[in-house]
């Protein structure tokens, strides 16, 4: 049997005139490929209705389903309702609850020169449809049945409500499905995971990359299951990388700072705030974040950290022992339970024979036990990849202090980490 | 006569099983719509080569240029030369100066478990074709001018080296050009910006999104010209929002910092690191930029920045007056010339009726003036967008009181700004 998958249609003049990124390929790609189902081909057009039609004239006659995306505004452009209805040979109707939510609306906030009628448009749907409930915009999905398609909004956050909708749809289609699973390992290279991962006649295996570390992806390669080898080959790798693997080290430190009620002070040079970015990109995190400190001169480096002249001046300002006093500082000044801290040569320039560019010393001090452990990093990457994963290693090393071996404090030293990952155990400070 | 434009085909399994994000549609589509060309369609399709002859089959029957990306790697499953070779009734054959390329790179580099043979895949082009350099990676892009394809790797990166030479070969292509425009007006509203902007019936207007603001798209509608009325548009435009027009307001900060070799720190509330982040973004910024005080709790506040407790109490952490004292408090603690902060409500929580979600205070202090200068912003989109608007909303600040009224302070006040963005000017201190 032939397997039948899915045919995603992008439309949007905004995208192929380059003015936004789409960022929908990537959701759909996947969802679907999360679930076992096979994408076989994305097409990004503009609102032009004889390329739609082509397009989807085309994907109609190959017996998949079909995914599209955008068209299903109020202006003269979205032109996926009427060009569905004309496919289909019917009318446009009302989607009954989509009315009485754009009427809801249009009362609630009535704006000078927008009509009732045009923004009524975005609550029809061809006849012989079904409409799919939008919570966030105002035009619903819809479901035609007879060309198989489903047609959604084009904002990203409109086609997230609408989903799990369209997902159950999803559910009564005959679709050919292959199991999967994903794994991310941190601190792991490609090629070193690659040599350590075991292998499978009826597995196939992706690796893409992380910060640092890799997601890895294991498919079935028949339909039929093989669940018991998919199964063989997770266990195995659980077993293999415990301390690596984490759907998001940065949330599993979260809870475990909330269930302890410890606070979390920064005290960045390298990384120029990028670690309190991603740490407050989080809502609510004010209730476990103190704040942190930029020290990107020296001289704010002793002024706010209380990091010693000596200090920097006999080991340098990118070293264990500036990183170790940076993190201590940060914990004095912000009084907190756990800082931490970076200092490194992002580049392109100020590398030298001993710390090239890509070198950062990294910090976690402990209040409670009075204890800083430092670790050296090296990740020659370009300045954006070095900063994204000097943060990472910080997030991993915490994760890997505070959550796993919280009662084990020897394992850390003995657990196993990249060869770029190695933490030590620096000094007891005080 | 017909449109004759452009039809990209991304190939890479990588993509539709949504490992990662395609971003090279976007750097193609902005390419092409700043060079008035035309961009009919985008493919995304997995390594499949029926798959690929078929999308390639039918972007040569329409006679339009087409550019191909992917591909070109040394595995099996790269698989452009050998099917571009196909079509053509070809052979591969080494391109001469990609092949040095790796037989060098090879000898510098050479590693266990590589074969020669292996890396010297990459540097095959089909017979009849013209190897377009790569200085990053190693294989060379590929001209075939008898099936009109462009051929560039996958890597963003490597597509960038390339682009010169592809370039070069789409300037002596008869394709349809439109003229365009492109304009950044910062600080106003979509609708805002519509109802002030000049129309033409010979040019298409388009507007998206900036962090604040929008970026203005002007494109002639007909392929012979009407520059005329571009340039009439494109001069009223400039000459109606001439302080809110600029590529980058932080790009052109910093090179006023450093013609005034004047130095900047921050202080941060509600962007917890994102402005620090972004500054250090930039290679070179530690020349200019002297670091940064996150002070999320108000203790930090008073600590790090000595923003004075009453202030706190019988404002809020989010006034004008804590604005003004955190940014007076980096510039002392940093020893600046300038200093910026901000103070807001991110939500989701912490609103109230005077203050709701999306509130937040900006200032700017200047040592030599003396002078703080503050702001109430008001970006009530979420947390993201919030944080990303009130960055940009202070790099705006600084770009128009220091680049464009550094002579003439009384402007500042009076020139026009969006109706969310005013600034005061708060008082002198000290």
């Amino acid at each position: 049997m032939p397997e039948r998958g899915i045919r995603i249609c992008i439309i949007g003049t905004e995208v192929t005139n380059g003015f936004i990124q789409d960022t929908n390929t990537k959701f759909f790609a996947e969802e679907l490929y999360s679930r076992g189902l096979i994408l076989k081909e994305c097409r990004v057009i503009p609102d032009d209705p004889e390329i739609i039609f082509d397009t989807w004239n085309e994907y109609i006659r190959s017996g998949d389903l079909i995914i599209n995306s955008g068209g299903l505004g109020p202006t003269d452009d979205d032109l996926t309702v009427d060009l569905i209805s004309q496919l289909l040979g019917v009318e446009p109707v009302y989607d009954e609850e989509a009315e009485k939510r754009v009427k809801w609306f249009f009362k609630k906030r009535a704006r000078s020169g927008v009509s009732l009628e045009l923004a009524l448009r975005q609550a029809r749907i061809p006849a012989m449809t079904i409409g799919l409930k939008n919570t966030v915009g105002l035009a619903p999905g819809i479901w035609a049945p007879r060309i198989n398609m489903i047609a959604l909004p084009g904002f990203p956050v409109e086609i997230k409500s609408i989903w799990p909708e369209a997902l159950k749809i999803i559910e009564t289609q005959d679709l050919t499905r292959r199991s999967t699973r994903i794994l991310p390992v941190w601190a792991m290279g490609e090629s070193q995971l690659f040599s350590q991962i075991p292998r499978s006649n009826d597995v196939e295996i992706g690796v893409h990359a992380l910060p640092i570390g890799c997601r890895l992806f294991l498919r079935a390669k028949n339909e039929d299951g093989n669940l018991t080898e998919l199964d063989r080959i997770e266990n195995e790798i659980r077993l293999h990388f415990t301390s690596l693997i984490s759907h998001d080290p940065l949330r599993d430190i979260i809870e475990k700072l909330l269930a302890d009620a410890k606070t979390l002070s920064t005290a960045e040079s390298c990384t120029g705030g990028l670690i309190g970015k991603l740490i407050t990109d989080i809502p609510g995190s004010s209730a476990w974040y103190q704040g942190g400190a930029i020290t990107y001169s020296n001289s704010s480096k002793s002024q706010l950290l209380n990091v010693k002249e000596e200090t920097i001046q006999r080991f340098g300002a990118v070293s264990h022992a500036t990183a170790a006093e940076m993190a201590i500082g940060a914990l004095a000044a912000f009084n907190s339970d756990i800082a931490v801290s970076t200092t490194g040569i992002a580049g392109p320039d100020g590398g030298s024979d001993e710390k090239p560019v890509g070198t950062a010393f990294a910090a976690i001090a402990d209040k409670n036990s009075q204890k800083v452990y430092t670790a050296k990093l090296y990740y020659p990457f370009g300045r954006e990849r070095f900063r994204l994963a000097v943060a990472h290693s910080l997030f991993l090393g915490l994760f890997q202090r505070f959550t796993l071996f919280d009662k084990n404090p020897q394992d850390w030293q003995t657990d196993r980490f990249g060869k770029n990952f190695v933490w030590d155990d620096f000094s007891t400070f005080q």
